[in-house]
């Protein structure tokens, strides 16, 4: 490590998060699984597959339009565990509460939670509360694990992506960043911003249930760091270009006007109802009619294409006046606190 | 709800979390696994019954004597779901980091993660790291959940605690509560005080294994609200009285000192390596035998036995100079961020 001090970068979900978990946690922890850094953990054992994840949520301000930190825990782990092709089977719930965090707050909170759950199908199954003394917190801190079988014959990740293969993206990228963003910054914007948080367990299990099997290849929610940091992790593991066409990606015009008010790069901003689906090309518009019908899919769209012609490990994108440029991971700009 | 804030108390694990679990939690949560409100969850599902578990981890100091947060969080989900009868699998490690930690720190933690783990031969599976910034954590907050194994047969509960049965507690009592304590009120206490920080899976594992089908009717872990609280719960579960004999409570005399200096209440305090099993009377002396043969057992007692002649739901205390007392559940003098 360069800096000897835990920087807010490093929650980032960027290259600095990345350093962190490659050159301090997997130095320790070096168990596999773990060490495949996929979003969550599929255990082979008698009893069938098994899928494990976990996430803590320190979002700021708790409640936004569109969502607050109890939707983004159990949408965010239960959309953790359909990107390993696993059915949700339940969740675990832990608070940490600031000393004189209003009873009202944590209920709206807990309230939420447990609709979002029963919205989901998705029971929290155990619990626990710890309490910090005033000023060691923010209020609410959650951490939401997750569990969930996978089906046989169910194996995505991003070293299977091919040469051909598609990539979609189930709708308008940013929403959640920037609806984030402008009301930590106090700018109200004309139009429906709002975060898109939703859970995409339901997408995924008609996916891969209305295609033929194998031709999914890799599932990932484009959280922190943006579908451009996302790409890129995918990009660095199966070794190929991924090239993206700028005009095809959905994103809403609030939140491009957002964008630029507040001078962030939509492709850095996190989303927390979308996934990216890389599927063989063969599948592409099956796959895309699929994800449209699905919920919170309707403004899916075909972004990109995976090449082996272009240099391997990169995110290139077609810009909309013609241009070319290469799309970099999130970094030394952090966004702090999204999730 | 009295009180329309959240006080330490809350996270005590005394009556005030039973309250706002009860009051707040269950009102919208409402999953039968979840209203158990065992240590863990075990789910009944096609592929074999799963244990889950989780836990967050606030203590302060982060390092003490005989461990340290990231010990606690390894033994403790290993802890609970032992408890649950289960064969731990496998762990989540979630992290909330404070802006300008060290990552010196960092490593130590980490590297103490990665110890226990390995030493109890349960693996870290997922993970995730979150950045709040300086003044909106305190270091470093933990969050482990586990899954386990539970096999065919084994059902613990304290609804399955009956008259006759005996109560055994595996080691010293109040060892990591003064250890935490004393160190926070910078007390230097001679001889050799520490936390009993310890993972009891091989302990329940030789139990369940060595004693016939049935006899062990309930596992807990005497943490946060210590021996007291756990007692509590379990004799309103069953509805029967635990009568328990002072003198029999193995007690380590620095812990007997530490309380007196503090003016705590041993039975109050939290324990991070022991355990009260609740067996059928018929086979008391042998788990007694197997828990002293286990690793982490050796200073086990018999300390008591459960009665239906008494008042049912409370725990009476036969005390050294032969009175009595009632024993109440931790409430009003929290002892907040012991594990």
């Amino acid at each position: 490590m360069q800096q000897d001090r835990i920087l807010l970068d490093h929650g980032s979900g960027g290259t600095a998060s990345k350093q962190l978990i490659e050159e301090l946690f997997l130095k320790y922890l070096d168990d596999p699984v773990l060490s495949s850094l996929q979003d969550c953990a599929v255990i082979d054992n008698q009893a069938g597959r098994l899928a494990f994840s976990t996430d803590s949520y320190v979002v700021d301000p708790l409640f936004f339009p569109g969502g607050d930190i109890g939707s983004l825990a159990v949408h965010g782990t239960v959309n953790d565990l359909a990107m390993g092709g696993a059915r949700p089977i339940g969740l675990s719930l832990a608070l940490i509460l600031e000393e004189g965090l209003l009873f009202e707050t944590l209920e709206r909170v807990v309230a939420s939670v447990a609709r979002c759950s029963k919205e989901c199908g998705v029971p929290v199954l155990t619990g626990d509360t710890k309490v910090v003394p005033k000023g060691k917190g923010d209020l609410v801190f959650i951490n939401t694990s997750g569990i969930g079988m996978v089906k046989e014959g169910v194996d995505l990740s991003p070293t299977k992506v091919r040469d051909g293969d598609v990539v979609i993206l189930s709708g308008g990228m940013g929403d959640h960043g920037v609806t984030i963003m402008t009301r930590r910054a106090g700018i109200e914007l004309k139009g429906a911003l709002r975060s898109d948080s939703a859970p995409l367990h339901m997408m995924v299990s008609s996916l891969l249930n209305g295609l033929p099997a194998g031709t999914v290849h890799c599932l990932r929610d484009p959280t922190r760091g943006g579908v451009a940091t996302t790409l890129n992790e995918i990009a660095e593991s199966c070794g190929l270009a991924i090239i993206v066409e700028e005009d095809d990606v959905p994103i809403h015009p609030e939140v491009a006007s957002g964008c630029e008010i507040l001078g962030l790069d939509p492709f850095h901003l996190a989303n927390e109802g979308k996934c990216l689906a890389i599927v063989d090309g063969a599948v592409g518009e099956r796959a895309l009619e699929i994800i449209r019908q699905a919920p919170h899919g309707e403004e899916a769209e075909i972004i990109g294409t995976v090449a082996s012609g272009e240099r391997g490990g990169r995110v290139i994108l077609n810009t909309g006046i013609g241009g070319r440029r290469i799309v970099t991971s999130l970094h030394g700009n952090p966004l702090p606190r999204i999730c």
